[in-house]
């Protein structure tokens, strides 16, 4: 096990009604609020008359900023710092997703900052400061409410970049499952496969004596793989759409991955997909982990033949490691196709060239050689887009 | 699944020669230190000098007070307020134990409170402030040092009591593995037990829609249960000692009950078993642990059978689920057993009468029922002593 420190300082409230503790928590923190949020869904599921009436009940002002999409946009971003700045907003509440939460985590480190906050993102600048900020969470998939990270497209180029800092990590985040129920299935099962990839870059390590948090991991695996079927059949099952909730933050809440040498191979390499053609990453996810499992397991079979066996309880083939960890990888992609998503580039609805996998290839490699696990330079990357095809 | 509030903000710092840090971390938080500690065991293994050291080169002023026995007395913990006030500290380091850090937590409390420390214990009074308190940790065990949570024996009467506040929650906890190589066999065992019977407070609930944290603690359960053997046959082997530290501070740190109603009979039980005979807080669970599950499973033997499917890894009866249940119930008495703990009062070098167990059972439960997963008034928490005898 490697030497680790491990605090994640945020505040979960969890549970029904909650979103009505909004207003007294963000007056704690601040006075003049930035609602961030995406597009009409929060309005009309009642979400956003519920946080708001909770903000001026406290009699906090407001300053909104919708339009946030998935895969959010440095332009945005900017015009959101560009309005913190001209109307003294003092904490950044995001209403949201994954989406919303990394567009207001990157307005929150840009506004007192001087430069470009994209310097952030293209690692020319390391963050200082930050606006406090507040998450009411309505996806749950990114576990961006309680991680340091926060992940931004530039449109210019298509690059996808990440920033991670511990001035990035919300103040608290409220957390109602209910707010889950009207997602629709290609949402709900687009968050499942980003929660399993959280913990499956954590999970494939060679790092011994980590069977602690193996099992910790391969606990959460088996709660996505449990309950994002029964949400999909039953989505207003209370049940089931609260463990994932819960189990999306653990995931990415940096617990699962103490101790141990993580990879994130696969989310490099998926970014580049959203990147350019503006997929949900978690689809994006779903077409790359399994790809990225049949390239690299021949390096630790017997680390995928746990993962067969304690995550899809598969007997071992004790002959063949090699084919039980296979299995383990068949049984990941028959899983994401159970619950609807596509596991082949060709499954999308554009279309991809030899060249555009070069170039994702080159571009997903230009700052080095991505992943722990393996170390993937520009062959082995355009390898696993090959094998995602 | 209920509602919940989770925040554990305790910085952990985890590793080899992570003690090192302690100057830099006490140095952003306090000027004057006391400097707390139980026995003469962390000056024969280093283990002071180097806590010692590292608080020197920061220039930090340090008071000593050591001599905190096993079920810490509050007649140590009103001598410590007194230190800190004659000498203005600002700052409380435990470096041993739960026993260690629950007096320095009460200490940290009794320091700005005008009244008796021992108001907060009785639940008389409320805390409201504390001076601030790391922890260098040598036994895993009590988890205390990322509870908010603290234990003390008042001799006078003999009663075991405790305090909760998110005030005693460290602010630091320096966990190195090694300082556990040393350990005596039965604190080792005895610390597994604790660390087992945390999760299984938390485990058995009728609370539905929890099967994230009843795999959680399941996780936990396996990782003791593999490990605590391995560090008795081979106490320097760091791995098995690694993640009985790291699982022994998660079983403890308040995420496996949430959203859960967790249960906290046993522990109650055993208060009163080591308030009065003074023997180690984790043998006397791992004799009180087994009891009550014989008295209570009958409540629900689905969850037991839970238990020892998923937990000991044996067949399910479907014929009887009461069977596998009490298998369960078996294998935990037979673990306790194999790593040498007393499973019966029987086994303890104090002489127990039925007028003591009367006595204990009637002081349990003074302030009401005990337990949640079913609730024990006097008579049935006669019938567990009586079951461990």
């Amino acid at each position: 096990m490697q030497n680790f420190t491990f605090q994640n300082s945020t505040k979960i409230i969890f549970g029904r009604g909650v979103e009505e503790q909004t207003g007294e928590e963000v007056d704690k923190l601040g006075d003049k609020i930035l609602f961030h949020y995406g597009g009409g869904s929060i309005k009309e599921y009642g979400i956003y008359d519920k946080v708001m009436d909770s903000l001026k009940e406290e009699g906090l002002e407001v300053v909104e900023l919708g339009g946030v999409q998935p895969n959010p946009r440095l332009d945005l971003v900017k015009e959101g710092i560009d309005v913190c700045r001209q109307e003294d907003v003092d904490f950044i509440l995001a209403v949201g997703g994954g989406s919303v939460i990394d567009s207001a985590k990157a307005i929150s480190i840009g506004v007192p900052y001087e430069g470009d906050v994209w310097d952030f993102y293209s690692e020319e600048k390391q963050i200082q400061e930050s606006l406090p900020l507040g998450v009411v969470l309505t996806i749950p998939a990114a576990g961006s409410e309680s991680s340091p990270g926060s992940v931004i497209t530039k449109e210019e180029g298509g690059y996808k970049r990440d920033a991670v800092s511990e001035e990035l990590r919300p103040e608290f985040a409220i957390l109602n499952p209910e707010f889950t129920f009207t997602l629709p299935e290609f949402q709900t099962a687009s968050g499942a496969a980003d929660i399993m990839a959280h913990v499956m870059e954590r999970y494939f390590t060679h790092e011994p004596e980590v069977g602690f948090t193996d099992r910790l991991c391969e606990a959460t695996l088996r709660t996505i793989i449990k309950n994002a079927p029964i949400a999909l059949e039953e989505p207003e099952n209370y049940g089931a759409r609260a463990q994932l909730t819960w189990a999306s933050t653990v995931a990415h809440n940096d617990l699962l991955g103490t101790g141990r040498e993580e990879d994130w191979a696969s989310h490099n390499i998926e970014h580049e997909l959203s990147g350019k053609y503006d997929i949900t990453h978690g689809a994006g996810l779903a077409i790359i982990f399994p790809a990225w499992m049949k390239y690299v397991h021949g390096e630790d079979p017997k680390k995928f033949a746990q993962f067969t066996s304690r995550v899809w309880n598969e007997e071992t083939n004790f002959d063949s490691l090699e084919r039980t960890a296979k299995e383990g990888i068949e049984k990941l992609e028959t899983f994401f196709e159970r619950i609807g998503l596509p596991t082949r580039l060709d499954d999308l609805e554009v279309e991809v060239t030899e060249a555009d996998l070069v170039e994702m290839a080159d571009k997903c490699t230009d700052r080095g050689p991505v992943g722990n696990f393996v170390k993937l330079d520009k062959e082995d990357v355009l390898a696993i887009y090959r094998l995602a095809n």
